[in-house]
């Protein structure tokens, strides 16, 4: 018997439905599935062989560390990584077939030195800087590339790629400004495959599109595309189990620094999920929980391991000890929680806690 | 070698010497470590074991879960969890001496059945709410408990204990309140030990020591006293390493959403480091970070997996690939932090990310 105080499920048969729903909006471009920062919380390992399912075959993890253990369960994979290489990598990353996005020109001469040494040649990407200034070559490196060719000796160029900084806000020039510098440079080095469009990025149109997209928080169920209906389907949902529940009067508050005071005799239920387990702080006397389609105020302040909920509006069989609340769920998915919290759906993903006990469930 | 880009150092020293700081101030009480959350994000295991070589013998968790993995690793332990017991763990509780809190005449009755249906008397906590409203018996349980303590039956009563709402507000006079109303009815029940003080209740004064004093937070070196210099010492240092340093004019802009565009020349670190590690979206173009002594201003959005550094005013060597950047360390102390990313310590802590390369180190 399941007693788990705080639970998330998560649907892979709806990541399974985004893939399919992004692949359709992409025409003849590959989609990468983007699984870095344990696929934004949910869980790399159950998500990469979800995606392969749909015939995902290239992806793109943040960090080394993520890329050797996404390799150990995908030995075929085609997997990319967005730091690219330090110095004491290169001998795991070319044993393990393991792409790094190249950022700069120490990196570049970081991978061609270790191919040169090994005499052998090894694929590696390469990213440009087009307006983010994280990441990338800048203009001068880019430039510096193009004359001096010879840098990328013994490296096979795959993927050429940018990153969009403003693509959730269509109506921004900077995102066709990113695209013209981007197809410029990109076009005159010689990749096997370009690619610009993160998950906002795909809905901008097939301008945007070039041989791949790298594609991460729409297959989670977030919305690519905040000014209209989400396209994507949700995939997660967040529960918390009633520990118990109170009659509170007027003379009584609720919770930490008794942030909250009744404005009539109340049932205040007590909720097994807390900060701990990614419910945000932020959403302490402002967020909204459900029991089946009955939305109930939380009310005090989010706790480390605790959540108080206001029921004193439901029928009484309907909040009980034992019973499941909706913290994300059908009726308040993660954008709109994310919005009421004054955060981003990623935040809240990628926030999920160690103590969630976890159910995947796969339907068609 | 470790090229590990974000790196959580946790000094258990530091957490021995905070804990005989904090018994210090209780005189003959004794101090149970709470250890819920993995230890406040810190990790259950090493943190528990390290209270334990200071003589800790009782621990709190919040959950069933975290008492039986506690119990794996310390077979001898005085185990308590607050979130007490639901139907269908009485079993695994008594089979693993761990003591629910029992909050409720519900909780209550589970207990009582299990050791009579057992013909076993078994360990418990009482909870009595005194004003958080959160878990525990209320004032009208209470008196039915006062009045009928044949429901007790089958269970030894260990500690009898409630928790303070506003002790962080030396001030408040609901502090007294609470204090008050705790001692008169713990007094009539026949528990082992009397529990009221959290980190900050111990620094309330001896009046709130009771027997035993619950400390979480304290230990792990957040300050309980919010209005004086803190008596205890840092116990975390949060690292981000460099991947790239790159030369940003006036018309760039940096990171997501461009929000930042810098007002001279400047050089920007990219730091792999973001808020899936656990370093707040909210210090975005705000948070503090240090290289040594230097205060280096974040700036731009933090992303996922990176944030973005203005390094212009620092000598070229000190900003380099590969270098480590405090993000909380001994210049901007985890309560520092907290406060500009507009949240609570306990946040930050629990908030830290699966996939950050943990050392402990151990110090005397």
């Amino acid at each position: 018997m399941n007693t788990a105080g705080a639970i998330l499920t998560i649907d892979l048969g709806a990541v399974r439905r985004n893939y399919r729903t992004v692949r359709q909006h992409l025409g003849t471009a590959e989609l990468a599935g983007v699984v870095k920062a344990d696929a934004y919380g949910l869980g790399i390992e159950r998500v990469a062989l979800a995606l392969a399912r749909e015939g995902c075959r290239t992806f793109f993890v943040a960090t080394a560390g993520e890329a050797f253990a996404l390799r150990s369960i995908m030995p075929e994979a085609d997997i990319h990584v967005f730091d690219g290489i330090q110095p004491g990598e290169e001998g795991e990353f070319a044993a393990k077939q393991i792409r790094p996005v190249l950022n700069s020109l120490l990196q570049i001469e970081t991978w061609s030195a270790h191919a040169r040494a090994a005499r052998r040649t090894l694929t590696a990407d390469i990213h440009l800087d087009t307006g983010m200034s994280r990441l990338g070559l800048d203009a001068a490196e880019q430039k510096h590339l193009l004359i001096h060719p010879e840098v990328l000796a013994g490296i096979d160029l795959d993927i050429i790629l940018s990153h969009l900084a403003v693509a959730e806000d269509r109506a921004n020039p900077m995102n066709e400004t990113q695209r013209a510098a981007f197809g410029e440079i990109a076009g005159k080095l010689p990749g096997r495959r370009r690619s610009l469009a993160n998950s906002s990025g795909v809905f901008l149109g097939p301008s945007f599109h070039f041989d791949l997209a790298r594609v991460g928080v729409a297959l989670y169920g977030a919305n690519p595309t905040p000014d209209a209906l989400s396209p994507m389907v949700q995939v997660i949902r967040l529960q918390g189990r009633i520990l118990q529940v109170r009659s509170v009067d007027q003379a009584r508050s609720v919770g930490y620094g008794a942030t909250h005071r009744v404005s009539r005799p109340s049932r205040i239920a007590t909720v097994a999920i807390g900060y701990a387990d990614g419910y945000p702080l932020s959403l302490s006397n402002r967020g909204i929980a459900y029991i089946d389609e009955h939305e109930i105020p939380v009310v005090g302040r989010v706790s480390m391991d605790l959540t108080t909920v206001d029921v004193t509006d439901l029928a009484e069989h309907l909040a009980v000890p034992g019973r499941l609340v909706d913290f994300v769920g059908p009726h308040n998915p993660v954008d709109a929680v994310a919005d009421r919290a004054g955060t981003i759906p990623y935040t809240i993903m990628t926030g999920f806690g160690r103590r969630l006990h976890r159910i995947y469930v796969d339907e068609n």
